[in-house]
């Protein structure tokens, strides 16, 4: 790292944090209560914002692709699951209590014998399971015990079978989900960074055995492709192959790719080489077979899988956070979310440019038009100059103002975000104009 | 009843649990470990059909008004949400056990006072609760205790203050989210249709008191047609008021939207007036204010809310049902579903009329060429009419046939797949073709 050459953030996270509520990207849970600890709402622009990351990835990754198809497998799932993926043994945080304050903290990141609160005598370290448990069903007995799935993947293990069957597929091919999972960790944080309910982009890529490292290679080149058409800067992304020493039990090789948020070079994604490991464990477990069948060599055998496991959430900030510019402009600072068109939240924003008629009417009407194609907003309030720096903060590629000769001419004037550049058009071109630009 | 016409199913639960199976809509749970009761796996299929029936929603109902914005608040809040919104006193059923044979049952299904089972004494009947609970962080003591939300509604109402100013929206406005939901269910049952783990789609329609008659039934016709124009056949729907002694403590009126499932009508979607009950209740526990203040009339007041809360799993399994025809087609039976194009997983099938060259290349390029814009599958295996019959069972609106007249004459086939008509039509012109069909 020190040789390394260090990229500057966009911001710092308070900036990023007072935005997101301010504008409604991002509120706390149950923020009237005083809060949930890690938890996070997404607000109006928030969800739509997060909705355009999930199909940006779910049309280019799984839609877009021959070999790939979707799946969206339940949260709770049957405990015998995670006996064979190693999740109940192995997914654990050591913990040790004060004894004297009573303090929990993790083994593994104590740096004193003693209790670094009031250094008190400790106790001996305990193993703590990261997953959130619950009882289904109306007996609360070991029995119903079931846990909140900890990652999607295993659900796409588990259905290796019924969806090779029902889709007809031949190695190479994978399958893709987004959905919750949950994990209780011990130190959450950095805003919606890491917490404790969070959204997966999983990719199981099954291949023959042999094949593994080139398709492991194919993958980092394709996601981290995929980050940098999306949006984000070259030079606050980097990959990070893992030391031999850091690989989960179950992985060959792994990666990450990292993205140079304000806290520091932080994981998006990580891109792993899982091998033959879950398969064979889920058929030794249920005692299922799930392996494969090669027409061409006439040989039975289990696939290898290549794991690309993104972060929805990650994601999402990440683009937040490289979108986030400030421009001196006159004695103020204007500030502008240079999003992807296809990321941002508000595609066009209708501005009528006094609160007379017939301006109103037009652009009311307009605003509907629009909003048949596009995540449109209305907006009347205040100034032109400050409703322009309104949308350029939340980062809206194009205004649309209705202006004093617009009823009359059925002419608007487009301004773009970035270039601030206006243009009148044709009302009757409005639409395919942006469809040109928006897609 | 008796006096109604009764319509008539589509078909049976047990050919759409068949036909979701064998071709990858909706699999069970952990199928390999012998499945998790009530818990379903959405397959390729199912995912893409679940997906679109969630983003009709969305585009229409979200971002298809003016009046509306969404939100996705997160499934742990703090507990105090569901002190205030009476799910921790109120949200139960009434359960005895058999003291002999030990089995439980929910009390006001039973008409018998001995054990229907065995005939033994049954104890006094206890309540118990729906909600799914955990432990948040690594404490496992009361303090920590959490719940899986049993509904998406109240993220809504803990968020009005914080949606009110980011948007600066007036009454009457909504929100709407899509979520998971957790109901531990005494008797889920009816394939997907009643489950433990379910997804919502809600809105809460905020309006000023007094207005609050009008607007509900305004979400009831505005509801109604949409599962209409989705593709619900009318005569299959039917609104249900609720009785008086029916409404839940909140509400002041309410009324289902409900289907002719194979299993009889069944609930599709509640829409209730919820009063101010929710935002005056969170006041009261939160100590926050959750009022709105109406510029045009200067006074503060608490607003009215209509909730139309729509299942998104029930929907997908009702636009599924409806969907499934079955036709004589010379010996042999042909199975179609009918879906509106917006619904249907795939969009287009790109189908070689053999396996020689230069068809394969030709039909591999065009398959890749139609999936930039819509959910494609190519398939060359076995005849052409088994490869259109596949097809119509998962209700692909469009078949592209590559012929062999296709490479020199750079002409296609499109077949339609409710006429079966067959159009001859250029390469160039084939996707202005169907996107004036598929939008």
């Amino acid at each position: 790292m020190e040789n390394e050459k260090m990229p500057t953030a966009t911001t710092t996270m308070e900036k990023i944090v007072s935005l997101a509520k301010r504008r409604g990207f991002i509120f706390q849970s149950s923020e009237i209560y005083g809060g949930l600890n890690s938890c996070w709402d997404y607000g109006p622009l928030g969800v739509e914002l997060k909705n355009n990351v999930k199909q940006a990835w779910w049309r280019r990754m799984i839609q877009g692709r021959e070999d790939m198809v979707g799946q969206d497998s339940s949260i709770l799932m049957h405990p015998k699951v995670w006996e064979a993926s190693g999740h109940l043994e192995g997914f654990t945080d050591p913990l040790v209590d004060c004894k004297k304050c009573k303090q929990r903290f993790r083994a593994d990141h104590l740096t004193t014998p003693n209790c670094p609160e009031c250094g008190g005598e400790l106790t001996e370290a305990r193993n703590f399971n990261l997953m959130f448990k619950t009882f289904m069903g109306p007996v609360e007995d070991q029995g119903a015990q079931v846990y909140l799935r900890p990652e999607t993947a295993q659900g796409i293990f588990v259905n290796f079978q019924n969806v090779l069957t029902t889709t007809r597929k031949k190695l190479p091919f994978g399958v893709g989900q987004i959905g919750k999972s949950f994990r209780n960790e011990i130190t959450p944080g950095n805003f919606t960074f890491r917490t404790r309910e969070f959204e997966q982009m999983e990719i199981e890529y099954f291949v023959k055995p042999g094949t593994d490292e080139e398709y492991y290679q194919h993958w980092i080149e394709e996601r981290y492709n995929w980050y940098k058409e999306m949006g984000l800067s070259p030079e606050r992304l980097r990959l990070r192959p893992h030391d031999p020493e850091e690989l989960a039990h179950y992985a060959k090789a792994c990666i990450d790719i990292e993205y140079f948020f304000p806290m520091g070079w932080s994981e998006l994604e990580g891109i792993a080489n899982r091998t033959d490991f879950d398969l064979k464990r889920h058929s030794e477990y249920s005692g299922n077979k799930m392996d494969y069948f090669d027409h061409e060599t006439n040989e039975h055998y289990t696939p290898y899988v290549i794991e690309p496991s993104a972060g929805a959430d990650r994601a999402t900030l990440a683009f937040l956070i490289d979108a986030y510019h400030e421009e001196p402009d006159k004695d103020e600072t204007r500030v502008v979310l240079r999003f992807r068109p296809e990321l941002a939240p508000i595609k066009v924003a209708v501005l009528p440019l006094s609160r007379k008629e017939p301006l109103i009417a037009m652009a009311k009407e307009l605003g509907q038009e629009l909003r048949r194609h596009w995540n449109t907003e209305y907006d009347d309030a205040k100034s032109i100059g400050r409703r322009y720096r309104r949308q350029d903060e939340v980062g809206t590629p194009f205004c649309v103002t209705v202006d004093f000769q617009s009823p009359e001419e059925r002419t608007v004037t487009v301004r773009e975000r970035d270039t601030m550049d206006q243009t009148r058009i044709a009302v009757d071109e409005l639409v395919p104009f942006l469809r040109e630009k928006l897609g």
